[in-house]
């Protein structure tokens, strides 16, 4: 969802062409790649590359291992779903995907919310890892990492979304993989919080009835 | 070679279980893959891992490309043969593992001979990295990236190597991935120069004669 609505915003604010970089990390809920594969034609990107990492051989995470079960929000053990330094992964990837289009603006959506659980959404994390990028870079060559959402809570990037016809209803967010959407999951769960701020519904199906008022 | 050289001198030096990360990135040299699990083994390290990071589609480079060659050293082009931020996305693959393992030790093994056309070899790129981690960590821990060959040159950690015993001849080098190796291509005229530098045979197959005198 914060992915999609990055997208549209680059749309809007951007006139390059933009490439698409999809991570396959053996995440339980990668139905989101096909979602993104669509939202990525919808939003005539230039470009679309899944890349996979096979994150599952590390182990440890319920994202990637169904031996694990994924908590209810209400269990509040956000911190069990890290998957470790996932953020780092993405966008080395990324990189070396610009790299070899000899493009030098990264892009990636992390939101206020999750900055407490996952310290890789933070804005420090990031100017770091920019500093890394280009000292390790293969040329000269100046890399920057953008996060426009970073300061914003997730309840108004979907106002921002809303805006601009994102198509929500094409986006994935349920860390269960499941279409309905789960609907108890703290993915789930924080993504109905901020519809719910925004007076609006959610034009995704879930498995379970919503008051949306 | 530089990575068996290193977990040798491990062993050597460390009394602590050493845990094995191997990155299949679709490598035209993939066959150092299986060169690597036979090493492990024989180092009996705790714990043995492939991790896949598909790179070849990135594209740009010989090494995971088959349309484009491998350059012989002659040809003076070792830089046509990196791959853009090769090495950042080892430590992060290997800093993920070693999270989920609760280790904060990584062991890589740049040597002073790569820094000139690989940046991600030298020590400042290793620094920054240790502090993005730092940053990025899912839990407070400090990670330490520890490269203990970086000032060295490739001819001397040979030197090590061949004091501890290392079974060279089960090392893969030749970044066309032949065996015997090619001979020609940048990798194997460093590792027959470093050989040579110190007086010493490589005990490896190749397709055409060396004279080691």
């Amino acid at each position: 969802m914060d992915s999609a609505t990055c997208l549209w915003w680059m749309r809007a604010n951007l006139t390059a062409d933009v490439h698409a970089v999809c991570i396959d990390y053996h995440q339980r809920h990668r139905i989101e790649l096909e979602y993104a594969a669509v939202l990525a034609q919808q939003a005539t990107v230039a470009t679309h590359t899944v890349l996979e990492i096979d994150l599952a051989s590390i182990g440890g995470s319920p994202l990637t291992d169904d031996n694990i079960d994924v908590p209810s929000a209400s269990e509040d053990q956000q911190s069990v779903t890290v998957v470790p330094y996932r953020n780092l992964l993405f966008v080395a990837a990324a990189a070396a995907r610009a790299q070899s289009l000899e493009i030098d603006d990264i892009y990636i959506a992390p939101v206020r919310d999750d900055s407490a659980a996952y310290r890789d959404c933070r804005r420090e994390f990031y100017d770091s890892l920019e500093q890394t990028l280009r000292l390790g870079a293969p040329a000269d060559g100046r890399i920057t990492i953008h996060t426009p959402f970073v300061d914003m809570w997730k309840r108004d990037v979907i106002r921002i979304g809303l805006e601009l016809g994102v198509p929500y209803e094409m986006t994935h967010t349920c860390y269960s993989g499941r279409r309905p959407a789960c609907g108890i999951c703290d993915a789930c769960v924080e993504r109905i919080d901020a519809f719910r701020a925004n007076g609006v519904a959610d034009p995704l199906d879930y498995e379970i009835d919503i008051d949306w008022a």
